[in-house]
């Protein structure tokens, strides 16, 4: 009979961890790892207590959860033996009639197209800096406003607010949300078809798990959404790019078969900063219609408007049920709030809340019941006409100074809505290299071409809102001196 | 040339809406329903003063809305004429190659299998009533603490609370739970490794996903949980059921073919019970290697143990790199924070992580950061205690109390750790049936029928850590008055 000698074992006085953790840890490691094998006896108590200079107490509480646990067996009047377990150096018996080949466990099919896509290339890293597109001013949020919302809303029953929730969202927060959406944006919408999610993101993602195949042919507008690219593209979808030209996505021109969803942002394109007229928006609902196909309309800024009352939305023009609405308080709230909204057509109510729920459950509950407050108690709007009047003036600003350092280099349309500028380049110049240039530089301005799938005009993506007019002048002081314009 | 009557436009002062939006509203329903065709005039603005008795300043504020939008055109010296629009009952020219047959649009064959799906079955309303499985008693959460906790954790860069989030999740959290998963649960594993998920049931999905191609046989336990029996068959997994036996999942019986998956809960069989042994685990990891083939380790409420320390995880006894740790902070906080983690091999992290961005960009940060602070001060382990301790007493007192009332009915099986116990019936009877009954008397407790796919010993499944001692009391009482005992 084989007696270990635990030579190999030492306790450490200065560690975080309990002798008798250690003594636990350190003896199933050479258990499992196989350099204790099965039958080997432990050495007594009395020799360990001499061999590892501790307590008799510790040691026997060691191997005490050793035995519990089945690593050790205790004969009476016999000692204390490695057990009999199966190491992994033994092969399971009860599967020798299948192969032994060592195949790497595989990922899906899925997993390697994900691994190919760039929902973020690497313009954008984490941290914002100018001219970083979509960022609200975070530094101007009312937080103050937030907690007492919060504060009122952890009023509600303990149990709503902390235990299971509907998949569908806050019965409170589609309410609240309803309203607003009818009011502000023209959605045509009762409570019961709104589901709450975590932001356009998951919102697009649940979009292109329920409706689209593989191989399934889409229209997504080009330059357009990286993120709706990627949600569309993780599902399987051919992305079929669509022109947009000044009245928004473009409906002309060849193409060679229907597609099953059509995807825009009508109120202002991300990235050209284009509002899609009404005889566009008609038109595309009659194609739509004749080809019995979906359309998703992200609205994802339209709270920002400069110029003009907004026009209402897409989905608020038809009462077919073909459009779905998506909306998030990513950019009118804060990003990191993770929370945003689909309005569906009654028949697509079911399964996209069964498919939240099997995606993530449910949304935050404290989070959305803020929200409610927030909408309810009028702290919303107050917000909202705050950041509209702090980013008109950004925008101004921003143009002014772009004027006076880019002139010449880049081109401005009028800014009537939203967060982003779009600086045209001189036919022929390469935005991507400019851009890569102006990023080592430290300033941030992703290229359109980035946006694109299919060839598109040269130019530059400036976010104006997230910075102060300081930040604003440096750094378009710094593009020109970089450019040496 | 036509004019327009407008005999059908409205204005209602005691409507919330402002008469010069009511009149916006109603011209531009009629435009867009035909009503109005284009080309036609509208009347003078002194005519509509005089029609609708409202100010003229109104009616040229929504005139000019209307001309704004494209809605209508203004002649000089003509007049104003409803615009050239193309209306939803004429034909798109561009598309006239297509057929004009309607086909209602399509959901995904995915979506149409998740209709069938049933993860929240009719036992589980979003009411918690006893004996509900799995529920936290989130009225002893101390909000206190965690409030103090947020605002501790809101003093960190503004930016980084409320601005873009890292897809992985908050490096600080990663980093605290790496600490107490090595501490507390013997997991190997360092912060880069981690992805914090939207609760278990996002890191099943994410899962299923990345890892089951259509048809993929996955080996899940049974009896066992239907989250993770939905997201494994909302990917197209093949899911053969696995018997559990004293010591887990059962390794042996006849199964035709290797799996690219094997789904279990060690720490605590779900519903059963059980913990798995050493032996059993060790011979599973064998197995897994031998088939090379992931194993997803659910840890979803080991904290709460109440016999014993608790056995290190599955994980921690290998480093090869197929098992997939999955935690939630849903049972030990509370379900609604929607707070959940991956560990996961390395070769897996670029992948998971990008996943996680595509499904929903981010956890919510303000969460994360408080979930950090909560672990770093220790707010968390004295949580855990003091949920250890009330479980322990509501334990003693269901089985006391079901010995009481159920006895000779319903068996229990010493319950040594988390949060539920199944009372075992006598072979033959029908558990379905019997919880239908026992719902109707008002008290929930699902039969284990519900969670197999197989056939199963019958049984019903109680909750007992979320109810009051008069809850648990009167509750058993019911039972033992329904069913006449």
């Amino acid at each position: 009979m084989t007696v270990a000698t635990l030579n190999m074992v030492r306790v450490d006085r200065r560690q975080r961890a309990s002798l008798q953790a250690q003594l636990y840890s350190q003896i199933r490691e050479l258990i499992i790892s196989g350099q204790l094998r099965p039958g080997v006896r432990v050495p007594s108590t009395r020799d360990l207590v001499d061999q590892l200079g501790v307590s008799r107490n510790t040691i026997v509480y060691a191997l005490d959860q050793l035995i519990a646990q089945g690593y050790l067996t205790s004969r009476i009047g016999s000692g204390i033996y490695v057990a009999d377990l199966p190491t992994t150096t033994t092969k399971s018996s009860a599967f020798k009639s299948f192969s032994p080949v060592a195949r790497p466990p595989r990922i899906a099919l899925r997993a390697r197209r994900l691994l190919r896509e760039s929902i973020a290339p690497e313009y954008f890293s984490n941290k914002v800096r100018p001219f970083r597109p979509c960022q609200p001013a975070v530094e101007q949020f009312p937080i103050r406003n937030w907690n007492r919302a919060r504060s009122y809303a952890l009023r509600a029953d303990r149990r709503e607010m902390f235990g299971e929730g509907d998949p569908a969202g806050l019965l409170r927060l589609r309410r609240a949300l309803a309203n607003y959406l009818r009011d502000a944006r023209g959605v045509r919408c009762t409570a019961e078809q709104i589901i709450i999610v975590a932001g356009t993101q998951q919102a697009l993602s649940l979009i292109a798990t329920l409706l689209i195949e593989a191989d399934d042919p889409v229209w997504i507008e080009d330059p357009g959404y990286l993120g709706a690219r990627a949600a569309l593209r993780a599902s399987g979808g051919r992305l079929i790019p669509v022109a947009v030209d000044s009245e928004g996505l473009s409906l002309s021109g060849a193409r060679t078969e229907p597609p099953r969803l059509i995807y825009c942002t009508p109120s202002r394109q991300f990235p050209s900063g284009t509002t899609m007229t009404v005889s566009r928006r008609l038109a595309l609902l009659e194609l739509a219609r004749t080809l019995d196909v979906w359309i998703i309309e992200d609205d994802y800024d339209s709270e920002f408007r400069y110029v003009d009352r907004p026009l209402p939305s897409l989905q608020g023009l038809t009462d077919e049920g073909r459009v779905i609405y998506a909306g998030s308080f990513s950019k009118v709230l804060f990003p990191a709030l993770r929370l945003g909204y689909l309005v569906l057509p009654e028949g697509l109510v079911e399964v996209f809340r069964k498919a939240k729920e099997i995606h993530d459950g449910f949304s935050p509950t404290i989070d959305q019941a803020t929200v409610a407050v927030f909408l309810e108690e009028g702290f919303f709007s107050t917000h909202v006409r705050r950041m509209r009047r702090l980013y008109l003036d950004r925008r101004d600003l921003f143009l002014d100074e772009a004027e006076k350092w880019l002139a010449g280099f880049l081109t401005f349309a009028p800014i009537e809505a939203g967060m982003d500028a779009v600086g045209w380049l001189e036919a022929g110049r390469d935005d991507l290299q400019i851009s890569e240039q102006l990023g080592n530089a430290g300033v941030m301005a992703p290229p359109l071409s980035a946006y694109s799938i299919g060839a598109c005009a040269p130019g530059l993506v400036f976010g104006f809102t997230a910075f102060s007019a300081a930040q604003i002048r440096s750094a378009l002081k710094a593009i020109s001196n970089t450019l040496h314009l």
